[in-house]
């Protein structure tokens, strides 16, 4: 792992949406024990959590989000969102965050992939958004610029997202997921790949890191599906999030990869049955790229904070007629810029 | 292989630097021999070419390209050029071509790569420009796009041209070449990636394949520097082609992949006195790519030739006053078109 960052400049966060974690936090053990700890609960879980022994970490109900964030916000952290509670009370730079039905991956040489490290490694060094390196990530070992790689783009620019992949069970949405019940992702990709300026890509919260001083308030919980379950397929937050955050990116000149490290998916959920709900993210998806491949920020914003008001601003303007979900999401994001500088730095911790 | 390509649709393009084909031509053999081959011997090369019996192979000397080119162009068939004479004599659809200091690679498994294959199933499958899929190319086995991959883009777009990666010996650039002498990539990436709409990228010339009837005349052999050699890392021809070949197909809504197939480079040169040549590859970079970062084509222009032209008219009237260097690039696009337009189809075998 990159040398000049320190453990304690890192918050492994984890939003609990099934209530034993014994045996996700037992696998990951070996990777996770030398890391401070966000668990968050999802705040409709009614069990208690099972949680082993042995981990530095600090535990967050519905108690704490209401204690912290109060009623006057239109932020539901139900669901994969009670994620979000944890970027937003962490007082470290650096944020990593798994699906609790994630497990470590091993990679083709059958070694234990340590997600942490190649995280931080994507974060620290740099990205290259404004010419593709065809040989993949310039900055892994043993690799380097191509022929004809500008000498100019070759120091790069800051990484503020590592997007981690998935091995088994996919993320596909729900139509997907339910016609091939059966497909698995066995390839394993030894790549990482700075996705280019102005692309957008269905960003995943499944396995991410990112740089929470840089972009944290740009991971918003602001797309929710009506008839969002607890399955991943049934969600887009992420997808809008990180559109979100890609855009705000771009335009502050900030990096983004994909790719390594993976994790394993175990399987759960009835694919069919969440294909029942008439799942609104297919419809929703074509009114949302369009949008997020043509916003424009201005010159005046140069904080993500400022980025994420001018989208919102934007998506209340040219998306808010469309469907009312737009426009939840353009007051959730206004409402979460608002609660990040409130509570950002100045968190207390839990059930103080 | 994509079933409904026949053989015959399928030229493979070899541009002859060196004399002696033999082991070259034997390595490829099983791969080779079911598709015709046409052979183009770099004029400069004085020696007489060493190939084994039992291809099916067209050979193209300097007499051949001085009787269907004549003397009034401004375009030399040189060194790596010389392959470009074989794009236009060609009468295939698809068009490969290799170095010849590359072999047959063998993947993570050990099995032989079977280049042609993976190049048209590249080509044949569709290639998705305006939505990067983070578990790459959703088209292959077992693959899929990922969700929140927008429903209205998965029918992807043509596919014209597919950049095949090098294992041992990288595609590095003279000075790269000089400072590492003994890196070598051994990373084996499992991946087709498309090039994402209005992203450049440093296409090599060294394993490409590409549908010639559609992009044919966007590869163009323009630009050639002052001390250029006999060795890759010497030129720049296939990335100022490359770069205009990309900004084609993103303007005809065509799509541009890299990745798969691999081809073993075999090591060859002295990177060091190639570096003494005063490499202007470096400084020519830093102008060609803003030129073709931000040049826009008119709507009018709806074919390949089309677009060279208009590339050629907008390198002479934004990059001419720069460097005589550019000047000749924009003489040899004009010619090429010509060139392309009156061979073309009509072109006859070699000889006669």
């Amino acid at each position: 792992m990159s040398l000049e960052i320190k453990d304690d400049e890192i918050d492994i966060v984890i939003g609990a949406v099934s209530s034993d974690m014994t045996s996700f936090l037992n696998e990951w053990r070996p990777i996770f024990s030398r890391f401070h700890l966000i668990i968050v609960k999802d705040p409709d879980l009614k069990e208690e959590l099972k949680i082993p022994e042995g981990f530095n970490l600090d535990v967050y109900t519905k108690s704490d989000i209401d204690r912290v964030v109060g009623s006057s916000t239109s932020i539901l952290f139900s669901g994969y969102s009670c994620r979000y509670f944890g970027y937003l009370v962490s007082l470290k730079k650096y944020i990593i965050s798994v699906d609790n039905d994630c497990l470590p991956a091993r990679d083709n040489k059958g070694f234990l992939v340590d997600a942490v490290a190649q995280h931080i490694t994507n974060l620290t060094t740099p990205a290259t958004p404004f010419f593709f390196n065809t040989l993949y990530d310039p900055f892994s070992e043993g690799a380097d610029f191509v022929r004809g790689y500008p000498f100019s783009l070759r120091s790069g620019v800051k990484c503020a997202l590592s997007c981690g992949l998935w091995l088994n069970l996919a993320d596909h949405d729900a139509p997907t997921q339910a016609l091939k019940t059966r497909q698995r992702n066995s390839r394993y990709v030894d790549a990482v790949i700075t996705v280019p300026a102005r692309a957008l890509a269905p960003i995943s919260g499944i396995n991410i890191a990112f740089d929470r001083e840089v972009v944290g308030p740009a991971l918003v919980p602001a797309l929710r599906l009506a008839g969002e379950g607890k399955f991943r397929w049934e969600t887009m937050e992420d997808i809008w999030s990180g559109m979100c955050v890609k855009v705000v990116c771009d335009h502050l000149g900030l990096g983004v990869k994909s790719g390594l490290p993976y994790v394993w998916r175990t399987d759960r959920g009835d694919a069919i049955s969440s294909l029942k709900k008439e799942w609104e993210g297919v419809k929703l998806m074509e009114e949302v790229v369009p949008f997020f491949q043509s916003v424009r920020l201005p010159r005046t914003a140069t904080t993500a904070e400022d980025c994420v008001v001018e989208v919102a601003k934007a998506v209340k303007e040219q998306l808010g007629s469309t469907d009312p979900v737009f426009a939840r999401a353009a007051g959730a994001m206004l409402d979460w810029v608002k609660l990040w500088k409130s509570v950002g730095s100045s968190s207390s911790p839990p059930g103080v």
